[in-house]
């Protein structure tokens, strides 16, 4: 970082000039006081959404009754679908909100390993969150073992080997799955480089975009991807749950045959047939009928996110990022914290981890005592959110310090190491 | 139903001898003149449903942020299952809410099959709602179509064939799946002789409870049934698309297969562990993050059920079916309606269709035009909900003589035989 300077002056320079400040005010902020780094696991809830809920709530259910279906609510699933397109490049027709994330990776990852008859080899990599290994191993056990996960090794806990990757990939490789930004370290793969690599070998790819939609620029389209899944309710701060959505690439759509045949994904579904005829397009990917509250609150947040498009966002989440690991390095680096994420913001997303033996119990010091709420990936990350439409510099600079203090004044101390149920 | 008088004042003072009737104040009636028939499709919006969410979303997500996973919504999906066990007579720890009806019947469709290996018979209806057959059609092709499905044959479109059911079941029969109450005709199944006669055959059953669970006694314990799944947004007024739940008999909980494997099933799932180990009880047929808006807007409603207890609704909804049908017998039978339900209350749920050659264009023209919301559903059947809780006999009274006014005056020949998509 150019010009930096460890003050809290300089801090409030940088807020000054941060030309996409005032979208702060689009977000409710109930304590000022409080500094909320995790954004990346559950974004803050917009003025819009609290408002837009209530019509939802007491117009639509409340007084449209059953009539909200053909009103506003039945075409949900492509409209708001179609708005998440528009975060993440995808032309019109291949995105569409349905289930949850882990549903959409199974039915996904079953379509993809049927649409490879005869190659046996799935690749990931040891960063990916922990789930999205779990739904590859029950698809492996479903489709009875005749399939063998590898998963890219990382020296450091924060990098992949990519090297791995090439050896690794060959014409038995059937599918390609990672998270496009992993969620300890904040890798961030590039995208376009990998598919390519994958498409040579004749193996689809499959991109979990959950850690990195409406925090780094994502362009499922330019970077020829096969298929995507991600989750709405940490950047796109659709609220708790929310649910997910699935991109197909179009020309994948009508050949890829389902593990979960829905009502939804039903031509006619209100003919009542016995037998289950397929839709084409998107809506083969749907299963039945979508929590309409949680959708539609996902729905009126995803606009906050359309109005500043993501060129904007991304430029300030890597001078907040930088800014953060510039004071990390300054003033924590001495207490004995090192850096979890790559220092090249080419290849992190929008959280910083930093590492530190006691990272469990700073956490909690940080949440019950300091007003600071970040999160503790095991063993020893204590993840640090940057949501650029919401985060400010003079937060950053003032979380480093609360940081600095726990550690310095032993405040972590008084907190037991026995886990929480969420950590 | 004893004397029976087609007047209104006949209907007025059954109102006046309901002893239910004060429940219509806890819900939102936001036109006293619309009569709503089509709480078996869209329950009504409780009062403390829409104070609650409100609270859910501006204390809980707008204030509390990510502490509302521990405070109150990770342990929700148990807690609220566990309200809904006393709706439909299970024992703790068998019933916990999770993704869609459709996913739910998929899970344990799945689990069943893969549970009675070598029997290659599946037996269910065709009265059954086409989504669950879509799922067991799915599931067969995802076994590779080891298996046949079976359907019980139906003269009437109303009652189901139980001669056929006892030819059919076997020693090849690995599932038993049917629907409590059917979605057109209303026919409840004597639920305990079916499973018994399932479990004679060394097959498991499983039961759809969407169109019965808040409307007539379930006693998934006492049936000894093995498996069930149901729907939220119907009698349990939770919400548009509110998440289902499923029920797992205590014994089979720790054998099953299951076809997805998701982090909230696994054992301690913030160890971040890259292998799957399957958690113990229920949690075991979770997948993920749940809708925490739509569920906990839904465990709101469902409290509202519990003040009153199923057999004093069951008691009103017998005699408000009973009214609908001695009603239409009297003023819609001359006019070409013809009962598209079972007769005997023993055999009836709390929906009541009459058939009608124009029923399609009968239905459009009582929502657009006479302020009467029923539903639709192929080829005939203009179908009458009762929702015990909030419905009233003067409604159902004024009900049939708006419906007698359409056909009289042919006010549906305005209307077109054009579907709308939800009907």
């Amino acid at each position: 970082m150019t010009n930096f300077d460890p003050s809290h002056a300089y801090a409030k320079i940088l807020d000054a000039q941060d030309e996409l400040a005032e979208l702060r005010q689009e977000f409710i902020i109930p304590e000022p006081e409080l500094i909320y780094l995790d954004g990346n696991s559950l974004g803050r809830l917009p003025h819009r959404t609290a408002e837009r809920l209530q019509e939802v709530v007491s117009e639509e259910w409340g007084q449209g009754l059953i009539r909200g279906w053909n009103a506003n609510w039945f075409e949900a699933p492509n409209r708001v679908g179609e708005k998440i397109a528009l975060l993440v490049g995808a032309a019109p027709g291949q995105v569409i909100v349905s289930d949850t994330t882990s549903i959409n990776l199974f039915k996904l990852v079953m379509a993809a390993l049927r649409a490879r008859p005869g190659r046996q080899q799935i690749i990931s990599d040891v960063l990916n969150f922990p789930s999205d290994l779990y739904i590859l191993q029950g698809c492996m056990e479903l489709l009875e073992k005749k399939h063998r996960l590898d998963l890219l090794p990382s020296e450091d806990g924060i990098n992949p080997d990519l090297c791995a990757l090439e050896e690794m990939i060959g014409p038995d490789t059937a599918l390609v799955t990672l998270s496009h930004v992993v969620f300890k370290s904040g890798y961030l793969y590039d995208a376009q480089v990998i598919t390519e690599l994958a498409h040579r070998a004749g193996a689809l790819v499959l991109w979990d975009l959950s850690h990195s939609a409406g925090a780094v620029p994502v362009e499922l389209d330019a970077w020829n991807a096969d298929l995507a899944v991600g989750c709405t309710y940490k950047y796109l701060n659709g609220g708790p749950g929310s649910p997910a959505y699935l991109y197909v690439r179009k020309e994948l759509q009508d050949t890829l045959q389902l593990p979960v045949w829905g009502w939804w994904a039903q031509h006619s579904p209100f003919d009542f047939d016995l037998v289950f005829t397929p839709a084409q397009g998107m809506n083969r990917f749907l299963v039945s009928s979508p929590p309409v509250l949680s959708m539609l609150a996902m729905e009126s947040s995803v606009e906050v996110l359309l109005k500043v498009g993501m060129a904007r966002l991304r430029r300030k989440s890597v001078s907040q990022t930088e800014y953060l690991i510039a004071l990390s390095d300054h003033y924590l680096a001495p207490l004995g914290f090192t850096l979890g994420s790559p220092r090249s913001s080419v290849q992190r997303g929008s959280h910083v981890s930093l590492r530190h033996t006691e990272g469990y119990r700073i956490n909690r010091a940080l949440i019950e005592a300091m007003n600071l709420i970040p999160d503790f990936r095991a063993p020893d990350n204590l993840r640090l959110g940057i949501a650029p439409i919401y985060t400010r510099y003079t937060e950053i600079w003032e979380a480093v310090q609360r940081i600095r203090r726990v550690v310095e004044e032993k405040i972590y101390e008084r907190y037991s190491t026995k886990r929480l149920a969420v950590t």
